[in-house]
């Protein structure tokens, strides 16, 4: 039985660049870019107008008390350049408009009265070179606006659409089977016998999954050896990785070490120290494909797939990583055993800025009801028997 | 000019429930939940073996120093249940199978040594009715365990299997287009003129109401006083809502309000005491339909749309809200205008369960490359010109 820092090194060690596709870009909302992202000109590119009102030649016009000016012309947003020829002149200026040239001061409508085809100035309160956003103000051309391993979002997006990215670099996916084993096990559509229960976890672990768009293949063993010698070994040739629930604990039809050693799957971890999930196995084959076959009870699974599955598919697409995120532990939190704790909390936001978390009431890993109740798990470290109330720990969410 | 709480309360009054529809589990995902999903029997259904080792009568054998127990035979998960006949012998009985009748107890092999057909039990320290998940003991037969209003995310998906839901009530999605205007706006596939820019709001917004699987229609019209009369006619036909940006400032060719007028459109307001954002229009039809008519400047129509639409949106698919969220300002920062102020912030979570605020670098509202430098803006209420360091305001969230 390894600790939970030594699977995670185990499991980070075997992180996979499954490549690169290209994405149009309403479609690479939520995938991870593989490319910088680069201004193709100046941001703004032209000394642009960010107030509809007036532009003036400054030291021709104010700056000799010219307060009542000609309007020779109106730039509207989107049309070519104008120019101001007599600079005790106006051009009526629009918000996004290119500044004409000779002028370099903008004067909002509010401070002007407009009659016939003049504008007077109403106000003292003119600074010269106001109300324009100068080319290149923001970013010069070629500046990068977004990294290789970000995680497109709605930003990501925007300044792409804005520097000519029609279609972005983006992470390949690798392909997935999610495989519930277990006999007593039916599908969400049947009734099931009182021996038996619906199949939950594959639909919770899938489900997981599609924040990062994988859409993973659903199966399910039966506890057969020869069945799941023969279907696992069909899996490992199609999927890059393979997710199971059941099958990995102590009980006399628990296959799944032994099937893995025969299909030649390398153990490289079976069983962590931390509650709920001791019973996780972790390999790989020759060819590199993953396994990671995680306990049947569905709050272990889910815990497994959050602390350990995401963080390697994260890796794995390439996603820098963001920081890691804490919480105030409500109350104090007994636990006897020498085993990493994960309960499950819901997390709240007090009006100071401090995340708190709440443990939800529990009775153990096979009451994933409470899942629906809570937000996140808190990872309460192994060496002592009482975590405190008012201390702060990591956070693993699940809900966003 | 009104301020933002009397603008929240003119859109919240325009929240409008778009009806209910069917939805297949899967596909149910970040869906709002419009049914209570119920247990439809106990959870678990039955006493629930939770340790692979063996059932016994702790009565009749532990408590009377019988430690070597005939095993009369297996009860693996998913089998009917079994029967404990000799009250002084044993079954082995797996994690997830049925309890057999006659036993009370179960001791896990770790604690047992298996040979021939008996096993011994090693330890001193067992309790009557361990490792036993009692029926009901979650939850009884019909008991509410998602509630109607949430949005759905995995564990709602694994109760809902559970269950028996292999299809759910979840709320309707309003149609919606997203409309430019602007004649400076050139398409993300095109080469801009010196004086023109690309568009890039659309796509924004198209992507910030794509978390509530909303899938807008996009689409552009020139500042034409007809053409925006005739295409906003034939949308505010079609769409439920209608996003546009840009066409409501002071300008010349902001034609919008007069557009709704001749449409038919009633002004709810025009204009918040909020930076960016202050020209937003906001209006309904007769019919119902409603209009969000947003500033063109990318950074001013990004917050609007998380600070206005997106609850607006929350509100109409009946989503139950949660809390709001909180972080505390990193420094101080001076703004004179009396304006409800929205900086871009970067947060940051401290090992101590703070969540911190980081003002983004910005040149003003057309800056919004540096919406991607950030992860939410920060609401600073009117009343001061100065926000104070180490004080805690209100979130608003774009990135997740």
């Amino acid at each position: 039985m390894i600790s939970v820092e030594e699977a995670r090194k185990i499991i980070a060690a075997e992180v996979r660049d499954f490549g690169v596709t290209n994405q149009a870009l309403p479609k690479s909302l939520s995938r991870v870019l593989r490319e910088d992202i680069l201004t193709d000109r100046r941001l703004p590119p032209y000394d642009r107008v960010t107030m509809d009102g007036i532009a003036i030649s400054y030291g021709r016009s104010v700056a000799k008390a010219v307060l009542r000016l000609p309007i020779k012309g109106v730039a509207p947003a989107g049309s070519p350049q104008l120019q101001l020829t007599d600079p005790t002149s106006c051009i009526e200026a629009m918000t996004g408009a290119i500044l004409p040239t000779g002028t370099d001061t903008v004067i909002r409508y509010e401070d002007l009265k407009i009659d016939e085809n003049f504008a007077t100035i109403l106000t003292n309160n003119i600074n010269k070179g106001q109300n324009i956003h100068y080319a290149g103000e923001d970013r010069i051309a070629g500046e990068l606006v977004a990294k290789k391993g970000t995680l497109i979002r709605q930003a990501e997006i925007g300044v792409a659409a804005s520097c000519g990215y029609h279609h972005l670099a983006v992470s390949q996916l690798p392909s997935c089977v999610i495989v519930s084993t277990g006999d007593e096990l039916v599908n969400v559509e049947d009734t099931p016998a009182p021996h038996q229960i619906r199949r939950s976890n594959v639909h919770m672990i899938n489900a997981s999954l599609s924040r990062y768009h994988i859409d993973a293949h659903l199966s399910h063993i039966n506890d057969d050896l020869d069945t799941l010698g023969d279907v696992l070994s069909q899996h490992l040739e199609i999927y890059d990785f393979i997710i199971l629930s059941g099958g990995v604990s102590m009980g006399k039809f628990d296959y799944l070490p032994q099937v893995f050693e025969e299909l030649g799957v390398k153990k490289l971890f079976h069983r962590i120290k931390q509650r709920p999930g001791k019973p996780f196995w972790f390999g790989k084959t020759a060819a590199g494909k993953i396994v990671f076959a995680l306990p049947g009870n569905p709050v272990s699974s889910f815990m497994c797939t959050h602390r350990y599955i995401i963080p390697w598919l994260e890796g794995s697409l390439q996603l820098q990583h963001a920081d890691e995120e804490y919480a105030v532990l409500s109350v104090d939190l007994p636990f006897k055993p020498d085993l990493t704790f994960y309960p499950i909390v819901s997390l709240h936001h007090s009006s100071d800025g401090i995340q708190l978390a709440r443990p939800v009431n529990n009775n153990g890993s096979g009451d994933f009801v409470s899942l629906t109740a809570g937000d996140a798990f808190l990872e309460l470290p192994r060496g002592t028997d009482m975590y405190k109330a008012h201390k702060a720990y990591r956070v693993i969410r699940y809900r966003y």
